[in-house]
């Protein structure tokens, strides 16, 4: 017998009851029923973004809502910044790339810290610069960005907008899209929205709004004006994939329940037990400045990142994940996002210890699991 | 106590076993657990659609899949024709504008057949036109194209593709993609495939191939190449909706299992039924050429078609649809495609005449009932 616990930044274990609703008989779109669920979700999505603007919803997934980020403010030839980190800062330079967005890139090696200085540097650099692209959590690597900081210099720009993929980071820690001057805040259903994938979110600002209104790069699915007239009358553009919708508004319900500030601080103790059982270890965190959503372990020498993963998987029934590309064998990641517990980490901790002791890796059986206990007590 | 039975054109009914397997805890997607399932659905998916080719899965509704027909195979500047003959068409044409592809439009009054001469004439004239765009059914009037006999001169012109939405057709009635020269051939999940929307899929000739290598209108989400190259490999080139694939593979199990072949049979007698029914109580059906997707029945004088629909969905448990746009009020429609019976037409038709009694039209109670059971008894 295997039970499988899942750990991975992306999908994230759905809750029970999410499930059981999305299993009932589909509802029709256009429809009271479905759009009494569509009014109740767009409430709670301002909440969730910290917006008292609508919060547009597509279907797709979390990439779809990066490209409109891009499509619905910008034309053929503008400059955007792009903070490139991992593997998914690479991907709005490619977003950019594919629609004739010149890029000027700022090049952090993968896991290092992003200085806002260098924000400030290309802006002042490159003032024609329409948005700045970047990352709350690069998932990649697992590194937190400043994303406050960055802000309070680009709302100093009025001719460019901060635009923000918070597909993993929206939910997980601090990130209020009005407070903090983030005209564009991108998130998926996959990571604390607890649901399957197949959802992806954009949050606009007023700024964005008007930049959308000059824009004329072609979009036609991803049109955000189209879908902004549909949402006031608690319809989308398109059909919507209203079983992922359903199951959204039992998971918004659940995180209003829970509080946001609740679930930033269950999040972070979550992530810095894994951090200090994983130390304990003899094991070294990744990057400097660590996401909660996911930790990133160095895999210590002479031991392939991508056995642990695959004997975790395997053998003892816990999904984290491996690391990406140049980072392939280095890193392995345990993500702590979404509906996660104390027991989670201890569960993943153990499973860690048991392939450690596998691969040979000379370690005291116990101190992992037992650093975090200290940790997760408080919880 | 109201029971809900969801005959409308998409979604339709979700058989239990589907929304239960969909509802098992979630699996990652970066996993051999998951790439089982993406290799059996990659075999269902060519099945269903007749053609040796891979088919493209795309997490999006059918519009972006239709998106991706256009965006893939032309270039800005490029002439496409569109035959306009409802809500459907129209968004063919509207997609090509959005990417600055003129458009040449063959314009039908909604309802009427599509005489394959006008597309001919309309080639003859316009030999650069880089490809047709139509439908197999064009839900919004119930209308079915002929589409062998477009693709049989369409194919006569090495430089046009034939490129057929086939949300409506594809697992509704024949319509296999190599045998029939279509060159791309677009679905949705939420239709014959008995799945909540979500999922759209793209079966793409070796003809629309080379028009890929050369096409150049900007796309990133909906890169045919990228998926092609994932999909070999049973991934995807985004984080896939996973557990709508999870559903598929369940669903095209059923498709095979019953056999495309009994599948068009049964719809075809479901739909001939419900326009017996209809035609009993003195009804007219809307198009000359009905789809056995879905049937468009005109309102009676003096009855709006939109009170016909909603007394039924509300008063009666029956969801149908009504017209849209131009159609508004003067038809409504009852689907019998995907996860349908022959105990679901007669539940439509008794809806129906529940309804029109409500309303004041005089017909002899029973009447429609009886004609639709005198063609199900074959099923």
């Amino acid at each position: 017998m295997i039970k499988r616990y899942l750990l991975a930044p992306g999908p994230t274990e759905i809750p029970p009851e999410v499930l059981l609703k999305m299993a009932e008989p589909i509802v029709h779109h256009r429809n009271p029923l479905f759009e009494a669920v569509l009014q109740e979700v767009r409430e709670n999505l301002k909440y969730l973004f910290g917006t008292k603007n609508e919060v547009l919803i597509f279907a797709s997934s979390g990439t779809g809502a990066m490209e409109s980020a891009v499509t619905n403010v910008l034309s053929p030839g503008d400059k955007a910044i792009c903070v490139r980190s991992g593997k998914f800062g690479e991907r709005w330079a490619n977003i950019c790339k594919a629609y004739g967005v010149e890029t000027v890139n700022i090049d952090i090696p993968w896991g290092e810290d992003l200085d806002p200085e260098d924000i400030e540097k290309a802006l002042k650099k490159h003032p024609d610069a329409k948005a700045v692209y970047t990352q709350a959590t690069e998932t990649s690597t697992g590194v937190k960005f400043p994303i406050k900081e960055i802000s309070d210099i680009v709302k100093n720009y009025p001719n460019t907008l901060m635009v923000v993929d918070g597909i993993t980071g929206v939910g997980v820690f601090e990130l209020p899209q009005d407070a903090w001057n983030i005209d564009v805040l991108v998130a998926g259903s996959q990571k604390a929205l607890m649901l399957p994938p197949g959802l992806s979110f954009c949050g606009v600002s007023d700024k964005a709004w008007e930049f959308n209104k000059k824009s004329r790069l072609p979009k036609f699915y991803f049109n955000w004006q189209k879908e902004l007239e549909n949402l006031k009358k608690n319809q989308t553009n398109f059909t919507p994939a209203i079983s992922l919708i359903v199951g959204l508004r039992e998971s918004l319900r659940m995180i209003k329940q829970e509080g946001l500030e609740n679930i930033y601080k269950r999040i972070d103790i979550l992530a810095r037990a894994t951090r200090e059982g994983a130390k304990a270890l003899g094991l070294k965190i990744f990057p400097k400045t660590p996401s909660p959503a996911v930790t990133a372990i160095c895999a210590p020498d002479g031991i392939d990142g991508q056995e642990i993963y695959k004997i975790m998987w395997r053998k003892y029934g816990v999904t984290g994940a491996g690391g990406q590309d140049q980072l392939k064998g280095k890193i392995f990641r345990i993500a702590t996002l979404g509906y996660a517990d104390k027991y989670d980490v201890i569960t993943a901790l153990s499973a860690l210890e048991f392939t450690l002791k596998d691969l040979g890796y000379k370690f005291e059986m116990g101190k992992g699991v037992s650093a975090a206990i200290n940790v997760l007590k408080d919880l």
